[in-house]
């Protein structure tokens, strides 16, 4: 065939003017500079009509007209319709605009109520940014935080009053330069807070003082940050998460998507509403019109009477939340109305929880992100996998899968070389990802997020493999890797099979420094009730069902150490298989 | 309560250096100019790493690896994965890249054929703008439009060639001064095409020819175009609506949404993709990994084929595609595999329709937009509705409804005032959009850009009310209402009521000039074989159904003249209707 060039060239007369070469600008070399000035083509017109910068805000603001009489939140007596929850967002933000300026940090240490989720957007219709902190913190790290982020305004639930008035306390006795926040205290409404207010402001007073007619405040670059979320810190000290309205937008898009939400679906709150904004759901039900019954304890009584009062369709939970469920007394259980779909993420579900808890009237998704992207990936099923034996379900389920459309790009990455490792289900490299749903970058640290951003990409630190079919499996935390004689141990898949021992209740296995092998891998063992079996057991078991290289060759018995998250504190426990010294001599 | 700002205030060491004063600049008054400095909060990074410009390009290339080993096209024997479609677009830009450069016009006139749907995705990969023309348009027009556009290549199916050749002989004739674009042929690969090609390419060489390692061509900023779609013109000139690739990617998202698509569900095109590059869909069935199932004609017996032979899930049509397959032969109708869910648009389904075509198993939604919005409404049903008569369903669904997600508002305003009508289902104004998913504007026509983009809105030109709950609907276009005595008539609600009489298959109603009343409504009638009826009849079948000023004073029975995409011409009625004179002397 004649390439199209020659042919062209060999025509001058219709060819003169036209331009041919393509200045083909590959977009992994970054992004051209906004401030390029090219001649937009002619009839191209930006305007207010037809550019408006994306934000979360925008969701609600259509539920309010789309949803209108639809049930938005539910709680014990409290009960919202979409217009009602908009009407006392804006009020609430007119409020809050009194005291606060664009760009202002307001934090909120709240269980999973109402307000919690109202002020996912009332503070950014305030033109602030919203910060949910953890509630397990203790009060000394929620001083840390607050004095990190400047925070001026907190909004806190009348049960963690005292931890907030204790951090603020020990804020203005270490840093006597810090200006504490001001506070406002959530109550239950149906009850009577125990509490004396004297210097703090109540909620439902900014609400009700409220104007109905303020116009909110939208960001001037849809870039510009809505919240700010800490990193639960298992390793090091948190780092503060920026996410921006343009990245919470599609975030939120690619979250209802994953969760295979139609219109109008009903919620059930059992993912903490300070995990990177309810895993990007807080924003995502009003896209869809949904419906949010609010949880403020996650036991399975509650889980189970909520879901049959309120007709729940999706909720969510860690793997310690499905545990729950499926190991929940039967009088607590109720038959439920219509097969529930459940998202866990945090760590792959095991196979006999997946099993009993669907039992139960369930269906797993399996999902995965960090604070940093959001959840980006979910193992995406396939109709013909229905087919197969439990176990391999089992096996394809415990694997983070694909990317939403939000996510541009999630690879698996030599951390040196940064090139694609082979889709063979054994080659290892790190989990990267791009697109609009990273975060903006760490609050203040910009070494660190200089550290995170590398190449076009945003390093995980997670260790994965790519399968044949192209879905991601995480096989360990990078810093959490074995590496014995030169060979790299994935703990994961270690704890994996000694979790298949039917004694073992819970299990973390680390690296032990070794004069010899460089580390060799040792597991912390909690024991069931009544069982009693001793460590050469245990490592029997394991030389049974893998290589014998990646056996432990230390067993602890003991109680795992925990972060506020629930996450096992690993580098606890490698302090301490470090204090044991080298095994070999 | 002590206002917030009054508590700060009052406690000046707390409050020294903040600052309290939000410079809050409403969003209303247009966006602040993008080259405002701002000093960006501390951390927040703008990089390839977190800033992808938004394209539908990036859905392809997802499905490409989440859904690779999915179908992504069916049509007759030919069958493609989402990777093998991938592949075929980068070789096919790649090779285009040799001969169009970054905003080049290509056009295509073809059916709805595979090769449509590839041509959608690789013309944006080669940097170049997508123009679907219309296959009904005659060669004069067309060569109207490849002047107007300076086509530089154009894909022609080898059933349309001769029209197209035709259409470029007329373009050198009358504009010796235009280069008349390139050729590039597409042919049935099954069949022998009768063609003899000398000058021209074939697409199978172009693709065959095209390197797989082709970096395709990104927009710089993602409100760069990516389509160029003509609006059919009842009434005047077509105009070039240009969409933006960041347009697109949010349309196609909400056009998913509004289908109610989860994953990889199975599309039948019996829309035309030259509409609107097939209503969003043409990109959005990449986002689900969805099937597109291709077809030439839209005849009933293909649609019952295709549903029963694909498994068709999700479909779309124009209210006489849905005519067809509810009139059509029993012999031609197949039991449907479940129900399959059809979108229309264009007019409101007759409740005729409607009962009849959700008795063979379709359950159809109603959408609206215009060329330059896309479809941005549409009927979202609420499940209590189901419980309502028939006839009360249909009257529900016949309304245009709410927006989907990426429209930032739709509204019912003055055309004069543009103050928002009230929302009392009587109200009538022009209906008018604002948001990232309307157009960048009419290519070479600022003034029709401007007198479309006022205040902040486009104006569609349509005339709606708002309903109680929300809903808009259609009552009219604004040229075609009848203003009779100082009263505004609906045309659609005169033809609605004609349309209950047994013996009428098609009416459109006109004003006729009248000396005393102004206007009043004259209505043509085309009758259904068999049937006979005179003028009276009709007449007096509308007064009684209606007050009697908005009765047609004259009814003529003819064929209905329409143009090629099958709108009714009124302004070839209207002719008519003003020569007949006045009624009134």
């Amino acid at each position: 065939m004649k390439k199209l060039n020659t042919r062209l060239n060999q025509d001058p007369t219709k060819l003169a003017n036209r331009s041919f070469k393509v200045q083909c600008k590959s977009w992994s070399q970054g992004p051209p500079p906004l401030t390029e000035s090219r001649q937009p083509m002619e009839g191209v017109v930006r305007s207010a009509t037809n550019y408006i910068p994306l934000s979360p805000i925008s969701f609600l603001e259509r539920a309010a007209k789309v949803y209108r009489d639809r049930t938005s939140v539910v709680y014990g007596s409290i009960k919202y319709t979409w217009e009602e929850t908009h009407r006392r967002c804006v009020k609430l933000a007119s409020s809050l605009n009194l005291g606060v300026s664009r760009g202002d940090i307001v934090a909120i240490l709240a269980p999973n109520v109402p307000a919690m989720l109202e002020l996912q957007f009332a503070i950014p219709m305030a033109g602030a940014i919203v910060c949910p902190l953890n509630t397990r913190l203790d009060s000394s790290m929620i001083a840390t935080l607050l004095k990190h982020s400047e925070t001026k305004l907190l909004f806190v639930d009348y049960q963690l009053f005292h931890k907030a008035k204790e951090a603020v306390n020990l804020l203005t006795k270490t840093h006597s330069e810090s200006r504490p926040p001001l506070f406002v205290v959530m109550s239950e409404v149906d009850s009577q807070s125990p509490l004396t207010l004297v210097n703090e402001y109540k909620y439902e007073d900014l609400v009700e003082a409220g104007a109905t007619r303020f116009p909110i405040v939208r960001p001037y670059d849809e870039c510009d940050p809505i919240s700010l979320n800490y990193t639960s810190g298992t390793t090091s000290k948190p780092k503060g998460v920026l996410y921006s309205h343009r990245g919470a937008y599609l975030n939120s898009l690619g979250c209802v998507f994953m969760h295979g939400m139609r219109e109008m679906p009903t919620y059930l709150w059992s993912v903490p509403l300070f995990h990177s904004n309810g895993w990007g759901l807080s924003w995502g039900i009003a896209i869809v019109g949904g419906t949010n019954v609010c949880l403020r304890r996650t036991d399975p009584k509650d889980i189970f009477d909520n879901i049959v009062r309120h007709n729940v369709t999706h909720m969510g939970g860690v793997p310690t939340v499905l545990n729950m469920i499926a190991n929940s007394l039967v009088a607590n259980q109720k038959p439920l109305p219509h097969r529930v779909e459940i998202m866990t993420a945090g760590s792959p579900p095991p196979p006999s929880v997946l099993s009993k808890i669907e039992k139960l009237g369930f269906h797993v998704s399996h999902a995965y992100g960090l604070t940093e992207t959001g959840l980006s990936t979910w193992c995406l099923w396939k109709p013909e996998w229905d087919l197969l034996p439990i176990e391999e379900q089992g096996k394809l389920k415990a694997r983070q899968g694909v990317k939403h459309f939000g996510v541009e790009d999630v690879d698996v990455r030599d951390s040196v070389t940064m090139e694609s490792v082979k889709c063979d289900g054994r080659s290892t490299g790190e989990i990267m990802f791009r697109g609009n749903t990273v975060m903006s970058g760490y609050l203040k640290d910009p070494k660190a997020t200089e550290d995170a951003f590398v190449g076009g990409w945003f390093r995980s630190g997670d260790i994965g493999i790519k399968h044949p079919d192209g879905y991601i499996e995480v096989k360990d935390r990078l810093k959490d890797i074995v590496i014995s004689g030169g060979e790299n141990i994935s703990t994961i898949e270690v704890e994996s099979v000694i979790y298949t021992h039917q004694a073992v209740l819970e299990v973390a296995v680390v690296a032990r420094p070794d004069d010899h092998w460089g580390q060799t891998p040792c597991a912390f063992v909690k024991l069931k009730d009544g069982f009693h079996v001793n460590a050469q057991e245990i490592i029997q078991h394991c030389r049974d069902h893998m290589p014998h290289f990646m056996s432990p060759r230390t067993v602890i018995f003991q109680d795992l150490p925990r972060n506020s998250t629930g996450k096992v504190e690993k580098y606890v426990l490698r302090e301490k298989a470090k204090s044991l010294g080298s095994l070999s001599h």
